[in-house]
């Protein structure tokens, strides 16, 4: 049983609060927010469980094991900082810092003290995208390419832009799922609103093979999509997450390559539209299954699958993206980075 | 009554030639392929229809006022220089050329001789792209970006890329739709069989106003799209080409701005979630509409929707698009185009 | 502000503790239940809450002003009685009571000691039924059918058929959207599980005037679909549950009859495809609606939208299908019935 | 090589002669109507054929060894009659006749002749339909239910109601499709236009077996449906002929019974939910595949897939349906027919 604090009681920090509260094997010692009214709403609903608006008091705590980190990500490196240096555990919210400097730090300061530092890399849990990797990883054949759309009437925020709200899903499901990380992205995209950070955007990501990937985002589109197609040299897969039941479907569709010498184009390129299937995905919540991992990767000394090294490759991609949309889709290369364990 | 012929028996002469059959005004006087079993599947529907391989035949034949040119591309400009010298109306398949400079070149020599030079931009004269584009001129408001998607198991093309095959329907029915002219564009894609044209790619069209157009297009989907999002500050559009009753869409969504020099943001955007409609869309025959109007133009010296100019607006940014998805997605400027009348 | 005591948290009951709880003007006293595990469950969330496996306790307990009964539906009529006797008023899940002599009973008890009697119909509390309910009632002109469909892999129940399971909420939804009440009803449906109830059913509703109901109901289909049609001489209504965000469509579609004694049938009949629309709907939670109307019906001693007449209205017509079903579909006559107050 | 004749050019008579024009080893030599227009049409675009308003003409034209019957209902019987009597092979419309009376006379003047009497069920010869079977056959263990929804804002009639003109369809592709026939029928509806015939109805058919089949027609719909579920106890079908792609889906859901006498109802009914597949369905024309398969059955005295005995299965059913509609809902029997070879 290890003992678990929330930092953060805003939009994600209760589907936090109420998961650690559930799990066996974590115990919610107390809940960290500045706003008093927060506070109450934690009381009301769990009055075993301890409340502060004061960060400090949670590293002094002995209870407390390990600290999750809701906060808005501008915060994120100093409470994480703070948490390790204290010798806890660290779960902290997607993304993992604001800058790739910061999130470097922070993987070099777990790595050195031997704690866990996750990153909240909620849909690496889902049943659908566990389904999607096993797909790209034994099925899909040579992947073409990977493309995602997420758009919506979505909340503007002032702080970070589309990307950093919206991209990091596609981009932490992508670590996750393909076999390769990308070399360079670049991105474009516009602000609507003047002074606001960008309110769509649409990033490439290139790769040493020819793999493409393509990512667009939007907080004002009229209408919700969250739909990726990832297209393989031997099947491709339509991964709807709004679809209730049928979130993953596989097509044996494609063309066939024939490699002899002819000349008659109709000879060199063969189609096949087979069956589709869709496979049935687990619908476990996959917050539940990440903190049960998380408290079992405290309790053992284990690596949790979305861990800082993941953490860090996303901010990099985010960090470069911001820059080529800042340059009007200027390509920035991903230098290659050295994993920190 | 105008006599017209048609050059080009393969995927798209069939419609041209049965909707010039049809239609009061033209009279279809011959039809012109190279191949012998498609004369002869003319000859079979048609009896009463000439048939020949040689289209300089064509150009003597004193019956013809108009010739419509539906070869592959690489033929549009040697074709329609021909048929314009001898002192004919041309109607050409799109993409009107095969480059810009062909495209110029044919549009001066029509301005030169008082020809009408059409290009069958057919979607342009569809009764969902006409509403979208009296939306957009009246209702949107500001219009923020247009994105859209065009993807299917498609036929791969050795001679064009998906750009030019896919691609140019999207900015040919921007171009009809949207108040302003695109002023640079890249491109990104790939080409997954080796010596082959790219069969993905994303495009990305620059205005000098706020507004972002975004084009995807793939030959190598599971899955067919055809769907463009519209966002203005007042409404927002969602065009599904695939819808069987209703293809427009029109939310009454969006954000409203504040203006006041409040700084709390909560103040400055608020959401609106209104109602949708779908307008009754006109689904008469878009060919049909087209060819009507092109005989009304030979007859009454008139201009029609889709001139030589918009096809070699559409052309300029297809040709950009090509050089820039060869340089890993570099903004190629469009320089402002002068209208030839 | 009134005490509340819920009996029953298996499926159901969790939500009506979870509203009461967080409702103004109700306070939360007491739960009820035979198992000890769920009252372990409710003491857990809620510790400031009495829980108790003896009804009867709640019945003297003065700080309780009503019960809401979320049992088994064998089970509503005696404790509905029983919490009527001791002068407290009640909410009572649907259908209300095994049979409509039950229901009756239950009603005169509640009128002759002028307490509140609801039916947790809590459909009729949905922004969508209520936006129906305005469109039947002004907008839809006569109208001509009611088809639902309500169908999915659903849970398979020992005490009751499919139809007081599920089309029971087409039935309160009926009672309370259409202007008129049936005059007849027949069913017919299968049970393919032996010795089980039906699993799968059809109810026919017959009126005076040229208004047609039907409802289909099956536990067994692969797919879940809650789909109602309504058809009027003005528009019709198009309302799926499933739907997020357009949940209610209405079409200005039809034929317009032309009363002239013209003899060509196609002067008879005129065909209107004009536009369709889908009002934004309010996507309060419906039960938390309900449950503050009930609050102000027991404070202020008003009669709740779904009051026991409807709740005798739907259980009848249960009642009535059921005995048709068991008859291969036989009609069976609804008695005009009096109002109850 | 056989000579044929098409009767009736009107909604569906185009589609016959369009295929016979095409397919090899038939020869269409003429086409009848009444309406000069129609004739017309059919010179300008098939010069070669022979037009006539005679139909007597065509029986005594020694060049038509068939005739293929496209008018309305009420001339089947006379015509079919004529032409068999002629000594010609018959291709009649659905539905076979206007009542079973006739339809078995025409069944038995074609046996007598030893002539083909084919009707044209065209559902029956599509990809979907054909899997559909081959799935019920072999797959989907014991049926238990066939549901069907055809609805729209269709065309109303004068002569025939919509049973006769919508349900036919799913009739035909049931008898064709189940293992089973069945043994009552019966039928409620409406017609919301005084002194025409019902223009929305719901059919109820009635097995020997637990199989339970229901049909639901309308052509007052704002929306167009074409949707039937399969159930089964090891698989479930879902067929939705709107799909562009994937047609049929196959879902290997449904509850697992345990014949255990165990009382503990969760071990009775095991829930499966497991995966859904789409087969790839050929998509050839269903009319072409019909037609080939009629001229073969002609020069070959074969049996057609839908001979007479299938037409006059149907016909029976229709008229029961139509005869219960009028008594509201009262079950008709359908006595056992024997096959009339």
């Amino acid at each position: 049983m290890i003992g678990v604090a929330v930092v953060g009681y805003g939009y994600w920090g209760p589907n936090l609060v109420r998961n650690f509260w559930e799990i066996p094997g974590a115990c919610l010692v107390a809940v960290c927010d500045l706003r008093k009214d927060r506070l109450v709403a934690v009381q009301n609903r769990y009055p075993a469980v301890h409340v502060t608006d004061d960060f400090d008091e949670l590293l002094r705590n002995p209870r407390i094991d390990a600290i999750a980190i809701a906060t808005p990500v501008a915060a994120h490196f100093k409470l994480a900082m703070k948490t390790l240096m204290a010798g806890k555990h660290v779960l902290v919210e997607k993304p993992m810092a604001a800058s790739s400097d910061e999130a470097r730090r922070m993987l070099e300061e777990a790595a050195r003290r031997r704690l866990v530092l996750a990153v909240d890399h909620t849909f690496v849990h889902t049943g659908a995208v566990r389904k999607m990797r096993d797909l790209v990883q034994d099925g899909l054949g040579d992947v073409y390419y990977y493309d995602s759309v997420r758009v919506n009437l979505g909340l503007f925020q002032r702080d970070v832009s589309v990307i950093w709200d919206l991209a990091v899903h596609d981009l932490s499901i992508m670590d996750y799922v393909l076999p390769e990380r990308p070399v360079a992205v670049s991105a474009t995209g516009m602000s609507h609103i003047a002074g606001e950070p960008a309110n769509i955007a649409y990033l490439n990501l290139f790769f040493e093979s020819k793999l493409i990937a393509h990512i667009h985002v939007n907080w004002l589109a009229p209408v919700k999509v969250r739909r990726t197609l990832v297209g393989g040299s031997s099947k491709m897969i339509l991964y709807d997450d709004l679809e209730p039941s049928e979130k993953i479907k596989v097509y044996d569709r494609g063309v066939t390559l024939n490699d002899s010498g002819e000349k008659v184009y109709q000879m060199l390129v063969g189609y096949r539209t087979g069956d589709m299937y869709a496979p049935h995905i687990d619908v476990a919540e996959a917050l539940e299954i990440e903190l049960r991992q998380f408290v079992e990767c405290v309790e053992r000394n284990k690596t949790p699958t979305a861990d800082g090294n993941a953490g860090l490759r996303v901010v990099k991609i985010l960090e470069a993206a911001s820059q080529s949309l800042a340059e009007r889709g200027r390509v920035v290369e991903l230098e290659h980075m050295r994993r920190i364990a």
